[in-house]
């Protein structure tokens, strides 16, 4: 009977560790991401997609946040290597932001990555990935 | 004693289902959608939530992805007959696309179901739609 | 033995009320609120914005949705004294429309309250706080 209780006791135990685990797992994901979209061919939100991001990381602390800035479709210009943009976006890499092109927009542009600012990050699709962070808890912002 | 003890382990076991099954729900609601929201009067706007919807289900499989595109305000003459964009919405509905227009916008626009495109759905208002899709999970995306 | 058993039997519980506390916490805050974000200089988007507000309270009941409207960047201007929407905002707030400037656009703009609409609030950062509600589970609109 001490050895039922004892197994009923740890059955209980493993339970709430796992329980527990994916609320702090689901509560973590929240609490820390936004991905911002960039899809407009119009450096005045590129810029704000910039401030944007440098006045979440200035308000909540750089540590405390991830940021992911999605540029796909009529936004891709904004990674390309003449992007007015070009230096404000090293900066922000250099601050933990992380930048992405879609190698979808760049197909259907014939862009290589010879034609893009350097330090950036790729995905197939940027809608995908704009969509999946969401469902890992991502906030999402469109300046 | 014994009978308690089973009782105990029944309530555990009942506990441990009822949880794990909000999980799952939760789990698969957020994995699996995304509404679009078309509220501009731009017909590149609308190509641009097509292509999106497209690129989406080409990367992760049409059968892995529910989409849903939601047009009011402005852009609610995207499903108007004489769209510009009526056959490639003809086609993502056939792909699986959900195309759904705002009744609230056509009663303020004297919009009736004669004068909009085939094959389309209708909520009383879309966005409430577009909110009522995130509180289940669905990801979202402005073009 | 059976003190053994009442303490498991109360550890069980707590478990139990604790998990589905955070639980309700949860569903309810993913059934309750939207965020609408006005970034854009333009008193047609700000129009779109407060019908939006609007159409959702009519169709889902004021006392259901709470509704949020953050103006940051190009669109503070739709808070500033002189703003067309002024008296539109002024029947929104009376209707339980929280609506919010964000203080570091009005810094950088060297605006201060005296120069803003009366029975609005203030965020440091109105990014910070779009995506704090997304995070809460409220749902994100953009118009």
């Amino acid at each position: 009977m001490n050895r039922r209780l004892v197994l009923q006791a740890g059955a209980t135990a493993a339970l709430a560790t796992l329980l527990l685990g994916v609320h702090a797992q689901t509560a973590g994901a929240k609490r820390q991401g936004i991905v911002i979209q960039v899809s407009d061919n119009d450096p005045a939100k590129w810029n704000l997609a910039l401030n944007n991001a440098k006045n979440l990381q200035d308000d909540v602390g750089a540590a405390n946040v991830d940021i992911e800035i999605v540029a796909y479709g009529p936004g891709i210009s904004m990674l390309k290597l003449e992007s007015p943009t070009g230096s404000r976006i090293a900066d922000a890499a250099k601050a933990g932001v992380k930048v992405t092109a879609c190698e979808n927009t760049m197909r259907g542009q014939k862009l290589t990555k010879d034609d893009m600012l350097t330090g950036i990050s790729y995905v197939p699709a940027g809608v995908t990935e704009i969509m999946k962070k969401q469902h890992e808890g991502w906030a999402y912002l469109r300046p």
